[in-house]
């Protein structure tokens, strides 16, 4: 599903399209928890990356994190957006706080 | 129509002239929907670019999307304007999320 | 009368003189509309331009615009000034949203 | 006296030192008007020059305006000083909008 | 345990993961002191480092501690995150006062 | 007596040193003026000056003062210090408006 | 005492880690001042440097004073803390005034 969107489009500077991961809403022993209880998760995986932005020196500097890769992301920040009913998350590269393995 | 609009103006620096997309008045059914209840898209068509901005270091950049290319619009910004009565935004290049395919 | 007023300012840096355009007091048959019913244009003619302004490499660029050339303007900015009791506009270069043909 | 003024001061970078023009207190046919009626008018004559400022490539710029140009000043901004018990007007040369011939 | 989390996350730019000492709980005489009486320390050991952030001059320039150091953090800044539900805190090199020997 | 401060204190970067001149406490004809009705002059001397600041290019650029000069200074800024009970002010090189001859 | 400080702690960048000096509590007659009454000295000791800052053209500029100089310290600004009990303050090395002889 998220590649389709992925193909669709295509970020533009150094923008870098996540689709957040969401806790899972059962506990271990399969009890379904509410919302509220579900811990928004600060992670997600790279959907899609822009080209780039230039640094003060005019170099185009490409983003620092590659699609597939799993992100840790910032508690604030992004721009929420729909493509085909679906929710992602815009964030500019500078914003992605670390990738985790 | 918008055609015409595009040979009209000229915008400058790394401006770029959008008509907005607007979602379909109808349901699938044929059903009138209540202008209220047309969701704004966050679409467009680019109709026409600046010659684009420079750098820190002077160099020219050009606008990084084209003529006819649909984007994905930010959900504020852009300056509104009327051509022959009809209404168009304009965005730094830099506003522009992405180039939707 | 505009072209005087050329005569006497020379812009300086990269501030664009322009003369806006006032909308049709009358309509197509000829009925005198209120001033309050005249829309304001956002259209104006370039009078004089200046020299330009130096870009962070210390390059001097000259203004986007030259004298005589129709623009679209930003629906707020711009100095107001008076030459010869008639009214004009200072914009900078960078303020003015497009030419117009 | 202005002459004696400007060798006394010499502004410092783009410093410019500017003599604001009064509008005539007396009507044409002679009648004195109160000061209130009288408009202040945005035009001055340039006294004394600084050597310029540095722009961020390091080179000095020197100032766009001479000893004895008359010059079109903004309605707000300027340090206003005395010097022997009459007042002059220091601007960036950047503030001063443009020259009059 | 840190060690595994630094496996883990590879901060990005010049961030730097950072697990805060913790001021003993017990007196030297082994009596438990209660949560608020125990100051918080502004020391911390560094856990992962990211590659480091261009300079104006588009240079990278490294982060400027090493994995393993004890450094002296400031009072406030820095982003709070969990991994394996254990809190760090993530820094920017530029924030962090000092390496402490 | 400034002398002598001049050598105790090497102001910083493109900071200068000033002594505030202050206005004359007695009339033409002697009488002694309330501190209140004594005018702040808004000039000075220069005791000491910085090695100067470095621009955006990275090149160290001298004060544009030198120790000695009679300067006029701006109504606000500069930090009021204290040297042997003597009252100075540091001003950055850049706020002083000029040099009086 | 503070030597040993200066060993334990790093500054980085361009940090400066200062011990303020305090002014005498006793009058000349030897009469213990209470502490309100005892003035804030702004005049400190340099205890440890960083290695200094880059300036916007990549250059690394070392910090303009030294250990053991005594420097004048500007009214608010730097970071109070605490190492091995005693109390210091790191400034910016842009935030001190200048030195004293």
């Amino acid at each position: 599903m998220a590649a389709n969107v992925a193909r669709r489009l295509k970020p533009l500077f150094d923008r870098v399209l996540v689709e957040r991961l969401v806790a899972p809403q059962k506990t271990k022993s399969g009890i379904l928890l509410p919302e509220s209880a579900v811990p928004a998760l600060n992670e997600g995986v790279v959907i899609a990356v822009g080209p780039g932005a230039r640094d003060q020196a005019g170099n185009l500097i490409p983003p620092s994190v590659k699609i597939g890769e799993k992100v840790l992301l910032p508690e604030f920040g992004g721009n929420k957006i729909k493509l085909d009913d679906k929710e992602f998350t815009l964030y500019r590269d500078v914003e992605i706080l670390g990738v985790l393995h």
